[in-house]
């Protein structure tokens, strides 16, 4: 039981870090364009936003393996 | 069991490292490309969802094979 | 129960690497924005924070799995 | 039994980690040039999807291990 | 006990690293922006705390972890 | 058993990241190329899957060794 | 008690290494932007002195877990 | 027997990463100078070629002591 | 007592690498500055000093905790 | 003995990541050279090679090691 | 007795790193401002001695924690 | 025994990491310095090999380790 | 016995890691700097020793713990 | 034993892996001076041999302690 707490915090903690950087990428250069070309700025928020959906959904990934691996606990 | 549960956590937080980082890497560029080519926007966002899709079924194997150990568990 | 105690440290640990750098970048660039076009501030603050709320998740998802642990635990 | 479940869990979840920031580098290239010459967006959009296809042979290979694996489980 | 303990010690130990980095990169484009515009640099200052309330969270969320760690002890 | 499984994991998904990485930087600089001289495209797709090939035949290796490994199971 | 002593110090050892990158980063572009604008050296010595005060505390959480350990031993 | 399927794993898999990176350094290159002088596609892809014999034979050290590891098992 | 002494040794070693990093950065910075500007050095050495004040004490607290370690020996 | 084996492993494993990584620095200067002084390519090939003996000698050593470690099994 | 060597060693090795490196980033930095106004090279080495004495002094703290375990040996 | 043959596996394998990669960095500058200046080509090749000497010796310490640790076998 | 051998190894092989990289950093600053003022040449030879120094204390430290450690053998 | 000729190898190879980086770093740069400055190779040639003592005495003092190690054995 303690090895499946580990998996589950393994699962959800390391799928994090690379959206979490990968966000940070996407957000960083948005917010460089927005700065450049306000008038850009809400087709940028779209597609950030869009971007973002795709990479929190590898999060998501992780955090549902997490719970299977609490429904078997 | 517990084993299974590590292994299971480690498919899918790996699998979610790269391609987290890529997808940043690949929508930094994108959103770039946005604000300096507004008129653009509608293509990239077309070829940027295209290269996530790619980029997302890597994750999806390692979701696959977290599946699979379930099924074993 | 010590096992359960090192996944929820890892699960939370882990999750805060990613997103502290993804926020980091992305903050990086909204201020340098601002600091160019102050009167696109505003603007940008709000989207910056809009961004902020997607990787904020990503740490939420770790506390999550980490809180779940503790009702095992 | 337990190993073999990690060993399926490392040969997927290291072999996302290389093709998705490879793959992540193909596209921020590609989105970038298709942002630059949106005339040659569809001659580079199959080049980038046969650069992908190599890329995720990689990945399947480990995907292909990984099933082998559950077969002897 | 004792796996409580570096349960805990990971938990605010890793979940410090990100966010330090993030603080730092985010501080030192707005450092750098108040040295070229020394009028912006009250909304920047503003600014540049809203960005380190949210990373802080990050660390914070790794601390209430191991407080609630400590009440397991 | 188990072990072996471990071996053939790491086999396969160590070569995984190597080439991975290393096919992402030649398709990068080769889509750029395409970007910027669209007649050289057939030419520059003809090298980069004959580099592809050399990076590939590297996994290959991995796989094989991984399939031996399953001979011995 | 071992055990303890090793979540102390991997509670306050790692807990200072993001903070020490992120001072150094923002102290450098500070020192930077006072050798340009030796008249702005006022404003933003008191503005990076903020900025570690912030980072500072992710070191004290740190500390913090580490001598509540000590009072578990 | 299996601690020898493991070191068969490290031999070959480790033995990809370098020479994967090297390769994918060497073709961008390669890649970059056909696109900017066509005239050179012929000599660079010899060259490159020749280059790549050099690091395709440290993978295939790390194969032949994988298949010498076989012969033992 | 071994293990209270690895301890001890984890949080000086690692409560060092950050801040010795972080004061190279800031020293780097601070010397370049003063090799432009010759008459600002005795403010940048001022200032430079006050970071590395901050950046210490990091590392004091590492040294402090693994003092306390001591008396627990 | 399969310590040992692991042993071979690591030795040209590691050996081989080093120099890989070396000879890709080294091929890529060389052909970005080739390509701008097309004249001077049978210079640089030579000298090219020349520079990959001494690396590649440094993989043969491994290899060396992990054929004498087969000798003890 | 061995585990407290192994902390030692840990405590004086870690330790050596980041001062290490940011001696070598502040010294490099130096050297560049001393080749281009000799005339401020004293000036400069100074400086660059003071600040070594900071990072010098992090290295002492893990030189004084491994002594202290001697002690204790 | 098997012990001893890891320690030579890492004695070996450490000590042409770095060296490697060293070599490398020499010959790419080696390299790119031919292509300028053609004429100092055989100047620059003697230099280049007298300082992969150094280097070399790096890997020779770990090879003469690797073969005392035989002796001892 | 053999942990001290490896408390002893661990002191002085990481001690060299940090110190190396930072003399070379330091070294190729001050030759740069050489080549483009070679009148300046003797005066930067002393003060690139005199930073050596510095850095070479840092391992020295690491060989004096693990003489220490020898006399505990 | 065994513990020994790990400790023996991890002190030569780990001591190896700074001075080999540092060495390369040292040698780029004066290889790229020389190619500018053809007349300076002399004292350049002088001044990274007398550089490169440094660095190699950081891996001898590995040497040194692998060497008592053997004593030991």
């Amino acid at each position: 039981m303690g090895l499946i707490a580990i998996g589950a915090g393994l699962a959800i903690g390391l799928a994090a870090i690379g959206p979490g950087i990968g966000q940070g990428l996407a957000a960083a250069k948005a917010l460089e364009g927005m700065a450049r070309q306000p008038e850009a700025a809400g087709m940028l928020r779209t597609n950030m936003i869009l971007s973002f959906a795709f990479m929190e959904s590898l999060s998501i990934y992780g955090l549902l393996v997490a719970f299977l691996l609490f429904a078997q606990m």
